[in-house]
């Protein structure tokens, strides 16, 4: 069997459905494995698990390896950002973890194998992406609120810090804080403290939460706007597609068209 | 009197307007005398209860089978799930049941009475339905944060089960804290908690809060555009009606025909 | 003077724009009246707001009374619920109250007035009346959530009052609790009370979570949809009458005239 | 070099791409250095901040400087809202600061450095302005919301001042109270503390709840309805040039046009 007919045999397997769902089904498989560690389990059991983790990182290996050797194109395949994650993801938990400090990143390693899910499933993958594209467009409103929380968290930092070092010691706990306070988690706690200082204080939070609510909404509703413009802008073009592209103009056309004929005929 | 004429007579029964209202107050009374049960009531009234209840149970049993018999086609009755519900209700409902264990489910049983409401008012029907159709739209958004909590909550209990058994005992207990986090219940005490162990655990927390939030927010604006959409494709079909389905395709068709009219006379 | 000049000089009175703002700086001044009551005031102080609310009382006696007399049609000033309104108010609040018990009801009469800012200032009423009339819409989503919390208040009630009687007693208080844990306040710590003696009880408050966040965003949708559909179809009409009222079927109708008049001339 | 000359190399410099940016990177530097102070650091780093914080100072004088002399019209520099925040900015961290009172204003000031970033960046300086632009479009709905706030608040210090003079003691307390019931912070610690003394009084609560709810509800939906309104006012202009501003009525002429040839014709 020469490399050609491997390779194409590779990108059938790797387009094959049942290969797919077989994929899908280690994958949630993994996923439970994962989820049934964080139980007590006896030591018989936890030694089956370790046995089926080698089994399924083999397995991804395996599975990552057809993918990448069916590519007919090599440099294509790192071109994807879902192989390059899903190539790290296996190659990290091959590495033989021993030191306990380790051992904890490798769970973490072995946790991010669930989200191969996403990369698997084009719908999921094409959500995750819709996802991402719609943050550039808020960039300015996620600037702008990072600004007000800055010079809040400036302000009750300078002010605030010795009331309570653990809410506003300094100006990144007090950004957390702040945070705490715009979802409003016990912020009348925060307030009331601070208020039996600076009994004035309560202006601080007040216009706080209403700059953020009013940002977070102009925020929310600026998404709304985009994705209702982008859909109509598709039902506009599938409608004009529909009509034959025909506009008010072509018919203007038609009947300049018809008039020049009765000229002629009149001339 | 015949089976035929039985049965229409039933069919006439059940379309009557004030059949339908009767039935609908035997719910609310039913309703009733459900609330009533959670008060402290003297012992006489609780055998009045006891026997109302019969007798709404009897009802029940009756209404169903004027609606089974007054049925043309019996196979119909049961292709209804609505149906299915309320018979299913009245003959559990039926079962004497003596052992304290069992007496909770029939209570409970006595209290999905209630939901029958919803099958005889058909504009709660049809509202419940446009709910349900509503869901499977939504389903990879679902899918999606399904994945992140599972991640969040393998990472929360391999990291803090420690810290804290009864938040993050195993992944199922991770999961409702973390459900909990995302309806910003008291998530800073939980927060804080593990930010006494590992200070960066922020981290944990307000990723875990972008992303669910971000991901509810594309659910609801996807619900909007979907509502939206239907309605304005709804409305633009009634005014294609209303305008006699004509186009701007059908206009210059109109045209056409006239030109050709011009060329024939000159040809 | 002739009473019909009388009612016509009332009448210009009562459209006069000074006259109105007079009665809203009245309005206000009794609105800060009222406010500053809730202060700890010294009595000299406290003999002078009791002045000031009599001539307040006084007053809106008397714009009362220009208002009915210089209605040309008696009859039609009853007929607008807000002059009802103005009338009870200023009414109850001329019965002179000695009993402590009674006082605390004048009290809030007199709070109440704040509330004739609404009637005098036609862009609130209209307001108020846009948001009365956009309730109805909602009836049966109002009437579903309701089942809901009737139905989930029955069982708990049912199943926790033996838990907690002050959050389960009985079926109102249970509605109470579930109003609480929709709004996410403290809703944890109910949960966890009823997880401690029914592990499963989790089940209990997500599902109620979740189909009252649903109904309430359905809810939501509904608002929004139906308020955008009345601003487009008012744009429409706009449009339409700018436009001439012109359709594609006048224009159709003008074309089918133009074969007419070929036809004829070839026949 | 004459004075012409040298507004015109300001005027370049002000309006130069590299100079704008370094513009921005002091202003993120005093940023951080503002965020620096508000950590426990060393005498000889204060001092090195000090240093820096008045090398920011002349910088941004200097930078003002700049702009206003680069200005053609001097008249105009003071007509932009942004020039005048910056100058007053800029002049007031000029004034020396001994007195340990006034160096708190001093800190605030240098903090409100930081909005800076909003006059430089253009982008921002829109989004702000379309915020504020927004706000009057609202104020009906403001001035009902403070409405029912100033009468529940009045309702609540007369009734409940008693029961906890920390929550309810005078009006302005009791309104500081009201909006931690509406954002539904420990709402319920509040409710039942007066449902111990008037058992009814969650109806005050429950209907202040549904009242803010529904306006606020109302509020945002009349934003997005605003905001869609404008971008699809827009949109249509934009279609309309691009369709060479044909409208239907035009059609109809051209088809009349036709009409009168024909008939001119046969005359």
């Amino acid at each position: 069997m020469n490399t050609q007919s491997l390779q194409d045999s590779f990108f059938k397997l790797r387009s094959n459905r049942a290969f797919e769902l077989f994929v899908v089904a280690v994958i949630i498989f993994s996923a439970l494995v994962i989820g049934a560690k964080t139980y007590d389990i006896p030591p018989q059991v936890l030694t089956l698990i370790a046995w089926l983790d080698t089994g399924i990182t083999l397995f991804f290996l395996v599975e990552i390896s057809i993918r990448f050797l069916g590519e007919p194109n090599k440099k294509d395949f790192f071109k994807n950002p879902w192989n390059l994650f899903d190539s790290l993801i296996v190659i990290v938990s091959l590495i033989p973890i021993e030191d306990s400090e380790m051992a904890l990143i490798g769970r973490l390693i072995r946790i991010f194998r669930v989200l191969r899910m996403v990369s698997i499933i084009p719908e999921l993958r094409m959500l995750l992406n819709s996802l991402i594209k719609a943050l550039p467009q808020l960039g300015y409103v996620i600037l702008l609120m990072f600004i007000i929380f800055y010079i809040y968290a400036a302000i009750g930092a300078s002010f605030f810090a010795s009331i309570n070092e653990n809410l506003w010691g300094d100006i990144s706990i007090a950004m957390l804080t702040l945070f705490r306070v715009m979802t409003f988690e016990d912020w009348t706690d925060v307030m009331y403290e601070t208020m039996a200082v600076y009994p004035f204080s309560w202006i601080f939070y007040l216009t706080f939460i209403f700059l953020t609510t009013f940002a977070f909404l102009n925020m929310v509703i600026g998404i709304v706007v985009n994705v209702m413009e982008s859909e109509h802008a598709q039902e506009e073009k599938e409608r004009a597609i529909a009509e034959g592209e025909l506009t008010l103009e072509d018919l203007s056309q038609q009947i300049n068209e018809l008039k020049q004929m009765l000229k002629d005929k009149n001339g």
